[in-house]
């Protein structure tokens, strides 16, 4: 391979040793609906069978700046898992279950060990989705980035039964509002809190936690798709909202139809440890907080009053707590908070 | 909003004023395929009718440190296009219609004007590909990335009827290949590319041309999808490869079957200047730079003797040159250069 090009700080044969050491990784999130090999122009799958009239449905997101302090302390494992929840949790909140995924990695250089750990924390995660990682792009951004620095982005593809697609219309005043926990940041408002740790050493032990702050901040994110989709099958959801940036104050409104508001009981649930914590460092008013992170909460179900209880118990099935944090009041789209 | 969030450098006003602006370039994307409104958690869409058995593909792709370029000129009218290039195109190599998009944009802090001219360059790129921009994530990255930073990466989907899957598998020893040009470099090379140029005034007078080297550096990708598609509607298209980084050493071995290799003879079309003038430059190896650029050819069609006219003259009509540059012949997937 070219010097010269190596020499701007391109490394093509790191590149191409990367890709062999991750490609059982990847190949092992393929289920019977991929086709073909690996090392195509493109991944290919179909729409699994069942469908009468599938809607596919298309998102992408990044880790955000989570990642410095993964750079930082050097660990990455988790990272994977915060994109496909970020990507796939959102299909979940149309309703659509994953089939496909493809990352972004941007580098200033390749560290064979470090994106490795990264697309296999991706294609691991992506397995627990059920969803298949059929492509990526690591991406060499020699003198535009710190020789450590990396991005990490991804995109989903999902399928749902057009009839199936939860839009939210049918809510009504009167409905109940499912939050499902989140324990940890998720991959969000990671500037505030980097900007409130500031000074902090990242190696010390976080307050009221027995780990370092590290370990608290870089915990990754629940993937709640499998246990969405789960409770979407029963036919008794109304509205879904993944509780990303912006926070319950910013995303429950986004499930809601004209008409209608939430009204959210903020002692229904223990807001964690960590955004309490943050919350005291970085004296943040309580309100601000819950249009930044996600409280503890990190996805929304709403249904009938008569189905609340057959909806919860399918979540927490699948290992999640779940609780009524609120109910569907008249209003125009906003988010009203009690406690 | 958050002023801790302000302060800490992530301006979600900004961010919300961004999509207002971007609206209506976005949803000017939208075909019939396209389902539902702006601003739910995915966006969806459907498989155009006329498919018996639709495979779907994905692709995903950044436009790399052209960007670099872009920024210290202030040129990003033309990024999108690149993006969308290397991605639809991806897809034209499978032989797959481009029919979603979504892009993500990472930005050290939201220039209201330069991001909303990058998604108005996506949004334009996809209407010529009649692929949809559904979705796409602009992500404040204060701290890490500088201020007027950003990066730019994309996915695209689309679909292929099964049957007509190009795969290359039908290829045999004395079959045509077919160049198609590139006047410029696309998106590929660039990190070399720049430091060849390292101490030229960008806005100087490029060697041998009428422009500055920022713009003749800079020049938008051709999108080749529209062309390719057509051609492979004929039946008569064997193999395809879609020449980005790694050049046509790189690219033309992932369209052949076992058994086959390429003769290319790089007397068959004219090197454009751009590339002759940064191989005298950086006195680059000749061999090394068809490695590393495309060097005036694109992409590439294979075909038998019989039906080289034929696809030829589809590609043409949409406005491409094509020549033959080589044929096939037996070999282990590579590529023996002649002139």
């Amino acid at each position: 391979m070219s010097d010269a090009y190596r020499n701007a700080g391109v490394d093509v044969a790191a590149g191409d040793a990367l890709v062999a050491r991750i490609t059982s990784a990847v190949t092992a999130t393929w289920g019977e609906n991929v086709v073909g090999g690996f090392g195509g122009f493109a991944g290919a799958f179909r729409i699994p069978g069942g469908y009468n009239d599938p809607v596919l449905m298309m998102t992408t997101d990044g880790v955000g700046t989570k990642l410095e302090l993964a750079r930082r302390t050097g660990r990455v494992h988790g990272v994977g898992r915060d994109l496909v929840a970020m990507c796939v949790d959102d299909l979940a909140a149309a309703g659509a279950r994953p089939l496909a995924f493809t990352d972004y990695l941007a580098v200033g250089s390749i560290r064979q060990e470090r994106d490795a750990a990264i697309v296999a924390s991706i294609a691991e995660a992506c397995s627990h989705a059920g969803c298949a990682l059929i492509g990526g792009e690591t991406a060499e951004h020699p003198g535009t980035m710190a020789s450590d620095a990396f991005d990490l982005a991804g995109a989903a593809v999902g399928v749902a039964e057009s009839r199936s697609i939860v839009t939210g219309e049918y809510i009504t005043p009167g409905d109940m509002i499912l939050g499902v926990a989140s324990p940890n940041l998720r991959s969000n408002g990671f500037s505030l809190v980097r900007s409130i740790i500031d000074d902090m050493d990242l190696d010390a032990v976080f307050p009221g936690d027995h780990r370092s702050v590290a370990e608290v901040l870089l915990e990754p994110a629940v993937i709640y798709s499998p246990a969405v989709l789960a409770a979407v099958a029963t036919g008794k959801v109304r509205g879904l909202a993944h509780v990303t940036g912006g926070g319950l104050t910013g995303n429950v409104p986004r499930a809601l139809p004209a008409g209608a508001a939430a009204s959210i009981d903020t002692s229904t649930w223990a807001v964690p440890n960590v955004f309490r914590r943050l919350g005291e460092i970085g004296t943040l008013d309580r309100k601000d907080m819950f249009s930044v992170f996600n409280m503890g909460i990190g996805f929304v179900a709403i249904t009938t009053v008569g189905d609340t209880d057959r909806v919860a118990d399918v979540i927490a099935e699948h290992g999640h707590e779940v609780t009524v944090i609120g109910d569907v009041i008249p209003g125009d789209r906003t988010v009203e908070f009690t406690s």
